[in-house]
């Protein structure tokens, strides 16, 4: 099959200056504010967002390490499929985090509960609707009991590049 | 900022022959099932995936059309920006569907709840946590009164090529 190749729509601005000691997941980063900056070009896409009071971000991580099909995960000592883990060394490091939108001025929006690094590149934003993606009653195989009581909260670079 | 290209890690085969007539959501595609076929190289990762009853499915939507700024999207007759809906066509035709996860053999996975066309190129599978995923209150903008009752399940092909 051929590449798929995406051009940027922005980047991410935030407090998270690298990897390691980033928050794991949004859950963790409830105080962690920042800024997406939509480049100008696409700025009218961003009309009648602002009513939604989350967003799902889809990124690069431009900072993930060489990936590898069994990893370790953050939240786990045993080895896992990487598909089965949110890792963001994977065969195509694309990751997706859900972010609270607090508002938009211009081409920026000003987002909290953010766990991404700063200057990753934006592939796409779209709406959080909970009907559409709630899934009360699913269950999560090996990460059911580790959500619970997470043996840590910080990413410590273990998948990525310095 | 530089191209991100992604390599299709496997593909969806699908009854859904064509956007026309997709179901809009996984929400209103409860009965329909497919497979999932991950590239052989790729099924080391697929290990403990099996536990969870649900996966993130992110992928290219092949048959997207040209994309609009501002779209008038399935579920309103009102125009809005792009990013405030979930419409295929966008700068970056990535969609992700949330489909449960009936079993693994080999490298097949054999899912339900599924609103991908057949042959769509898959970018990425990631496991579906509700402790991270599940937003309970989250405000859904002008999707919020149109998603309980809505106009139409179906695609009606506005956003792609035949």
């Amino acid at each position: 099959m051929n590449k798929i190749c995406y051009n940027p729509i922005g980047v991410i601005h935030s407090p998270i200056k690298q990897p390691k000691g980033a928050p794991i997941q949004p859950i963790f980063a409830k105080d962690i504010v920042g800024k997406i900056e939509l480049f100008l070009e696409y700025k009218e896409g961003l009309k009648d967002l602002e009513g939604f009071s989350h967003i799902l971000v889809i990124y690069h991580f431009h900072k993930a390490g060489k990936s590898n099909l069994i990893v370790k995960p953050f939240l786990d000592p045993k080895p896992r499929g990487v598909f089965a883990t949110r890792a963001p060394a994977r065969p195509n490091a694309i990751g997706i985090s859900i972010v609270r939108l607090i508002k938009i001025e211009e081409n920026i929006l000003y987002v909290a509960e953010l766990d991404i690094v700063d200057g990753t590149p934006l592939i796409d934003i779209k709406p959080y609707v909970p009907k559409f993606d709630i899934r009360k009653n699913a269950k999560a195989g090996w990460l059911e009991k580790r959500v619970e009581e997470p043996i840590t909260f910080q990413d410590d670079g273990r998948f990525s590049i310095s």
